[in-house]
């Protein structure tokens, strides 16, 4: 999606250890403008295919999930970063190990909000190693529901967390697949 | 609002401690038609006030915040619920005590997006005792921006946090404003 990438390159900012800062457009500051051509974008891609529910994971894939859910007019459900108590045996949970944080989260879903039947379109505002992507399938299967598809707003293709889940036979979207970054110069696919 | 106040009689759960449980519709799973029209209440609210920035702070408030913003055209942004490092002192912080989870938060927002001159409407979801606004509004004007006012989907208005503000000069507003609540019934005024 070109005005992405154009916003990426205008206003993204690479950091020490290939970490691409986005924070004043996409996901501490948000330009909703672009976020409203992001949602409509997801809409063109995901035209035909049956979804009934959106899931994320917080906190800065809820912007993106929020948009997108509020085109397709179905609920949107994020899985939280923690387990407050799993006593009852309420919640869905996954592992989640984060290379940028250095640590594992446990996430979790309440049971009460996916349902066997659900057409789940999981979205986040980043894909890398797909360790998340792969915490919210697990949660998704978990449930007995389908996963209709991911997209998710930058993919760092190079690091082949997407095209890992596509050779399971996922279908995972990006709106910016960045191909090669440097200190100068960020390519896309 | 009606349709939020029917909503809550009909799908939220009153649990001991007087707390009241919307995450099947609110603050977990949204719906995200609900959403909308609590967007375009909000605007109507709002019509007329000089607004350019939404803030909120993560991550339930961050739905409503999203449909303001998108609704309104402005960016939106939200506060962390923790502070990672201020050796530069690039974010501003407050301290929020919740009564929820009796802790203290330092949340924080990169001075980045905050900036004198915005005229700055504050979104959450729940409004009881007021400590969350405040933390916020603290924010803003320590960024000598102006808090054009505060807008939140459930207000507990017996617990005064809303009051208190309101007599200090703020405008804030509330969707669905609750005066009594038992195990029994809610009560709006």
């Amino acid at each position: 999606m070109k005005e992405l990438e154009d916003k990426i390159k205008k206003d993204g900012e690479i950091l020490p250890g290939e970490v691409l800062k986005v924070g004043k457009f996409l996901n501490q500051q948000i330009d909703t403008e672009l976020l409203k051509h992001m949602a409509e974008e997801v809409e063109r891609l995901f035209k035909g295919t049956k979804i009934t529910k959106v899931l994320t994971i917080e906190a800065s894939g809820i912007p993106f999930a929020t948009a997108i859910a509020m085109k397709l007019s179905v609920p949107m459900v994020f899985a939280k970063k923690s387990i407050t108590s799993n006593v009852s045996g309420e919640i869905y949970t996954a592992k989640v190990y984060s290379y940028t944080h250095k640590n594992t989260n446990h996430i979790s879903v309440s049971k009460a909000y996916l349902n066997e039947g659900d057409e789940v379109l999981i979205c986040d505002d980043f894909l890398a190693n797909g360790k998340a992507l792969e915490g919210l399938i697990s949660i998704v299967e978990e449930a007995k529901a389908h996963v209709a598809g991911a997209v998710v707003e930058i993919e760092k293709v190079y690091q082949n967390g997407g095209n890992s889940l596509r050779e399971k036979g996922y279908r995972i979207e990006s709106l910016a697949g960045i191909t090669r970054m440097t200190d100068e110069d960020i390519e896309f696919n």
